[in-house]
C-alpha cells in the first residue's frame, strides 16, 4: 500500500490513466496537474493547477514517457495549457522526493541535478524494456501485415539484434509461422538464437544475407541497414526500424531505391496504451513502495 | 506444364495477377477479359473484349472469387466496362471446358447447369480453405491489435469453432502469447484443442465462459454470439466475426451494449492479396493440369 504517500502526476497520455488508477487503488494521495479535460473522477485523486506550493509535501513527481522537452515543457493530452517545469517548482521539493519519467532529456537531468533531486528513468530499466518489447513487437507485426501483400506466416523475416526487443520480435514472428533469420555479433547470441529455432548469422554477413528477406526488423540503434544492405534486398522487401529515432536505416537510400522503410517509434503507447500504462504502473508503484519502506526503516 | 491449354481470365482483382503470372509460366495460352487498365504486359498473355467467339476453343474459364453477382455481372478492378456472363457465351464453350471460381451464386450455378458446363468452386475445397485461413487469421490478428488498447500477448482470447479457420486462428493467437479458450461441440475437438495447449469448453457453456474474454473470434456461420453471450462479455471486449456474412453475432445487440463487434469478410484479398493469389494459382494450375492429362489419356 501507498497510504499517506503524496504523488503529483504532471501531464501525460492515455497510459497515465492506468498509473493513476493503480496509485489510487494503493491509497496514495494523488494530485493531477494538467488534467483539466479529464472527465472521469477517480477516488482520492484531485486536480490542481501547476503551482510551486504544491511541491512542498510531495514524495514523488511522475512525468510522462518523455519527461520534458528541451525547454522544460511537459506534454499533456488532457490539457490545452502549457506546463513548464522549472527550478521554481523543484526547489520546493523535499530532498527525499524523486522524479520518475520514461526517459529524460538533458534539460530535466540538469534540473534534477541542480536541485539534488533523484531522477528515475523507467525505460532504462531492463524489466520495463522487456515488458515494453511485447507491445512493440505486436505493433511492428501489425505494421508488417499492413505493409506487405503476403502473409507473415511462411515469409522470410530478418531481425537485427537479439536484445530486449529483438528477442521478443523474433519469437513473435516465429510464433505466427515465419522463417526468422537473426543477425547478431556475439557467439552467445548465435547460440541463443539457434536454441530458439531461429536462423542466426553474423552481422558482418548482413549484405549477403539480405537477398531473400521479405520483412527486415531492425532493433540496433546505429547505422546497420546501410545503402549496401538495402541494394541487396529484394525489391518487395519492407524495412521496419524499431531502434530509437533516427533508427539504424539509411532511409534516404531506401526511398531512392523504392523500398518501403518505416521508422516505428513509441509503438507501446499507440497499439496498447492500457498494457503500456500497466507496465509503468506496476514498476512505478513497486519503486515508490520500496522507497517509502526504505525511509520508514531509516527513521 | 499447360502448353496448348486455352484459358480465359474474366475480371478479378490483385489476386488474379498471381494466377495469370503462374498460368503464363506454365505456358498456357491466356486471354484476359476486362483487363484494359492493366499496364504490365505478361509473356504469352493477350487482352480481348468479351465476345462469344472467344469461348469456342477454351479449355477453362476463370472467374473472380465471387464468380458473378445475381445478374451475371463479373467484377473487375482492371476495367470500367461492365462484364456480364450470359448463355450467349456459355453455349459456345466446348463441352469439356470447366468454369473455375471462388464461390458461385445461384445465377452462375444455373448458367453452368443449363449449358452442361462443369463448375469448380475453389473455396469449397478443404485445402484451399485451410491455406486461406492463414491470411484470414493474420488479418483478424491485425484487427485485434488495432481495436484493443491491450496487447494480445497475455490477453484472454476466445475462438468459437475449431474447423479450418478456427484452428489456424487459435494457433496464431497462442503463437504470439495469448491465453486461448476454444468453444467446440464434439468430443474429438475438445481433445484436439487440449492437445494443442488451448483451453477447450463445450459451446453450451458459452454464456458462462464469456465473462473474462478480451477478444472473441467467431468462425461458426450460425447465430452463436447471442445477446445473452454479449451481455456476459466484459465491457472492454471486442468481437471479431470471421464467419461468412452475415456472421454469427447479434451485431445489433452488441452495438446497443456498446461492445465493438466487427464482421471481417474477405480478409485474404485485403491483407495478403499476393499470398491469396498464389493459393488460388497453385490449386487452379494443378486442377487444370490434371484435367488436361485426363483428356489426353482418354483419347
Amino acid at each position: 500500500m501507498l497510504t499517506g504517500i503524496r504523488i503529483a502526476v504532471i501531464g501525460g497520455d492515455a497510459r497515465q490513466l492506468e498509473v493513476i488508477q493503480k496509485l489510487s487503488e494503493l491509497d496514495a494521495i494523488v494530485t493531477l496537474i494538467g488534467y483539466d479535460h479529464l472527465q472521469n473522477a477517480i477516488a482520492g485523486v484531485s486536480k490542481k493547477p501547476l503551482q510551486p506550493e504544491l511541491f512542498e509535501e510531495l514524495d514523488a513527481v511522475l512525468l510522462p514517457t518523455v519527461g520534458t522537452d528541451d525547454h522544460g515543457v511537459v506534454e499533456s493530452i488532457f490539457s490545452a495549457e502549457e506546463l513548464v517545469l522549472t527550478g521554481a517548482f523543484m526547489e520546493r521539493l523535499p530532498k527525499h522526493a524523486k522524479v520518475y519519467t520514461g526517459m529524460a532529456k538533458p534539460y530535466l537531468r540538469n534540473l534534477c541535478a541542480e536541485h539534488q533531486i533523484r531522477l528515475v528513468e523507467l525505460l532504462d530499466r531492463d524489466d520495463v524494456a522487456i515488458y515494453n518489447s511485447i507491445p512493440t513487437a505486436e505493433g511492428a507485426l501489425m505494421m508488417a501485415i499492413q505493409n506487405t501483400d503476403i502473409t507473415i506466416h511462411g515469409s522470410t523475416c530478418m531481425v537485427l539484434g537479439i536484445g530486449r526487443t529483438g528477442l521478443t520480435m523474433a519469437r513473435t514472428l516465429k510464433g505466427i509461422g515465419a522463417r526468422v533469420k537473426v543477425g547478431v555479433r556475439r557467439a552467445e547470441h548465435i547460440a541463443r538464437a539457434y536454441e530458439m529455432g531461429f536462423e542466426p548469422f553474423d552481422l558482418k554477413d548482413l549484405t549477403e544475407q539480405a537477398v531473400d528477406v521479405d520483412v527486415l526488423f531492425n532493433t540496433i540503434p546505429v547505422m546497420v541497414v546501410t545503402s549496401r544492405v538495402i541494394a541487396n534486398l529484394p525489391h518487395r522487401a519492407v524495412i521496419i526500424d524499431l531502434a530509437s529515432a533516427p533508427g539504424g536505416t539509411d532511409f534516404r537510400f531506401a526511398e531512392k531505391r523504392g523500398i518501403k522503410a518505416l521508422l516505428a517509434p513509441g509503438l507501446p503507447g499507440i497499439v496498447a496504451p492500457k498494457s503500456a500504462g500497466r507496465i509503468i504502473a506496476n514498476t512505478l508503484c513497486q519503486l515508490i513502495q520500496e522507497d517509502a519502506q526504505g525511509r520508514n526503516e531509516a527513521q
